[in-house]
């Protein structure tokens, strides 16, 4: 194999594709990137850490065919460093690949194509397009929610479904028992007889760093029950291939309260700032935040033993009974970041029951947080 | 204690001092920040970590005098989170200090004034200024050289001494057995018969910090052979002091090596980047670029067992005999990272030799790097 390549394009197409490859792998092929010469005028670069694959065609002059794999963050931090303009030359031979820039040469150890492992997708029979921008706010609405706790695999993901309602809808949620997020839109052409799927954390992560740049186009998706395929910037473009995660996610929406009566609204800015600042004085044994509503106000209040008392008032909208209830301050100001408007709706039960919180009733997300005793 | 100051000016006060507090501390009043209203218009701050203290005096309207401890953190952590513009009231009464700024209220535990300690400067006979800009450079071009083992904690500082060449100077040096770096400037005023003394690593990195803010004026330097104090800004200004480390550096100047006959000269810049480009595919292991000198030109070599080769010919200005030697790159990257110019001069003796390395002969700052064997 024989090509050479613009070293912008190089370090482009290695910075989608080197942060799949973990950092340390048992298996050392997992850390290189196959990087294969196809035609005249095109080189194909592709990663994987066994569940998950990236692959990307970078425009090229080859000078002969052939592939090989390298260690891909070795590939990246050179191309990082080359000078900018610079023409890279990258040639395999004898167990080496030689890459050349200006007054640099590097031999650089490889391994054989033939050992890079390759996600076998089957049959991908559900097939559909998406906005990259629905897609991307899909994934920031629902993402943060996602479950960390490894023991609770089957919530390390976001869930997609189908659902017939009013109108034919596709759900996207995450939940990790103590909140819950979930976005709604219109049930795209194709997505019908869908399976439930769970799209795991890292392949949600490296989809929206990858669809940072493609954000004006369409997303191709093609899923099984087992397998997931999210095509951006179509022919030539990016391919990502992930397993999905093989379990059930709960039936969450039980959770979703639909007759807490009394309804707070204020502006979520404000409040966000607020909920901050009180917790500024909260600790690792002490994560709450006691609302107290009365009419047209919020009291927030943070008690510390170590670190003493904090309060603040906010204006807000209520007409309800008062009462108190306390949150987790991380995961309310986590919702509230994502209220992008001058108004948020909470509507509440008892200091006891699950909350629900959206900026309004079109909105395509909603959120449920649980209370803590305070 | 009662007193009303901007928002602005707390933060700025206080992030100068919160830094000196660690943030961990077995003896609590440590953790604090000392505040005491003197005079009609006035706030003093102090923090201190028993070797360092700094002091700062703020404007701010006095309702009633006195004096209070409470966490640096959580108090710089409030003033950071508070509106912009806003004016802070800080009120101390029974063990509680309340911080009130618009719709939030805050108390905060304290601790006796009485409790916190003070360093005791004593007698600080040698006086002497500089301007903030030459005491920033010094600080700058020899910090990086600071040894890190706290073994050896007589190297863990900054060595300041006076010296009768030529002309009378004031040197300043710092090594860690593998690199030196030097500073040398004319005796100022008043440094004559000045003790020998080590400024701590940390006492220099505080103050590395204060003179960002105060680079016009000049700082006032008073010490003895155990304690320093800066004073930054003059009057009302702020006041670092620390005590000194009480060891022996070692006699640094056998170590400048004054006959090595081969020169070496070239662009740093582009030095710099074929060091950094090569030592790519250097490991924790082999952290050595192998620098070939032939006429006119400096050929880098990095070998790794993991990552294969890496080579780099750079143009120089060379007409010594041809020969091999080896560096530490990081050590080589972070000399040449001092060198402000298009020139450095590397003057060399052999492959096993301390290398001196420089601007020109009339910079004030000189670096000397032992070789690797490669």
């Amino acid at each position: 194999m024989k090509a050479t390549i613009e070293r912008a394009t190089l370090l482009r197409c290695l910075s989608h594709v080197q942060s799949v490859v973990e950092r340390r792998n048992t298996i050392p092929i997992l850390s290189n990137v196959l990087i294969e010469a196809e035609g005249d005028n095109s080189l194909k670069v592709m990663a994987t850490d066994l569940d998950l694959q990236v692959v990307e065609h970078m425009d090229a002059s080859v000078d002969s065919a052939g592939s090989i794999t390298v260690s891909a963050h070795l590939l990246f931090d050179i191309a990082r460093k080359l000078p900018e303009g610079s023409q890279v030359s990258l040639e395999a031979a004898e167990n080496r690949m030689a890459v050349k820039a200006g007054r640099s040469r590097f031999s650089l150890p490889t391994l054989p194509r033939d050992d890079f492992p390759v996600i076998v997708e089957g049959d991908l029979p559900t097939s559909f397009e998406l906005p990259a921008r629905t897609l991307a706010e899909l994934i920031d609405r629902t993402r943060f929610a996602i479950s960390t706790e490894e023991t609770r695999y089957y919530l390390n993901g976001i869930f997609f479904h189908v659902s017939d309602e009013a109108e034919p809808v596709l759900k996207a949620a995450a939940t990790d028992g103590h909140r819950l997020a979930r976005f709604t839109l219109p049930r795209p052409e194709g997505a019908e007889g869908m399976p439930d799927v769970i799209v795991p954390r890292k392949a949600v992560a490296e989809l929206r760093k990858l669809l940072e740049e493609a954000m004006d186009g369409n997303v191709q998706i093609d899923l099984s029950a087992s397998k997931v395929r999210f095509t951006l910037g179509g022919e030539g473009g990016v391919v990502l291939t992930s397993k999905l995660i093989d379990g059930t996610f709960p039936d969450y929406s039980r959770v979703i309260p639909t007759g807490n009566d009394k309804l707070l609204k204020l502006d979520p800015k404000s409040f966000h700032e607020g909920v901050d600042r009180v917790a500024t004085i909260a600790t690792e044994k002490t994560r709450a935040v006691k609302m107290g509503l009365d009419k047209d106000k919020v009291t927030l209040t943070v008690t510390s033993p170590d670190n003493g008392t904090a309060t603040e008032e906010v204006p807000a909208e209520y007409a309800a009974d008062g009462f108190e209830i306390g949150f987790n301050a991380a995961y309310l100001k986590d919702i509230l970041g994502q209220i992008d408007s001058d108004n948020v709706e909470i509507h509440l039960a008892d200091a006891g029951a699950p909350t629900l919180i959206r900026k309004d009733e079109n909105s395509p997300a909603l959120y449920v947080l649980m209370p803590m005793r305070v």
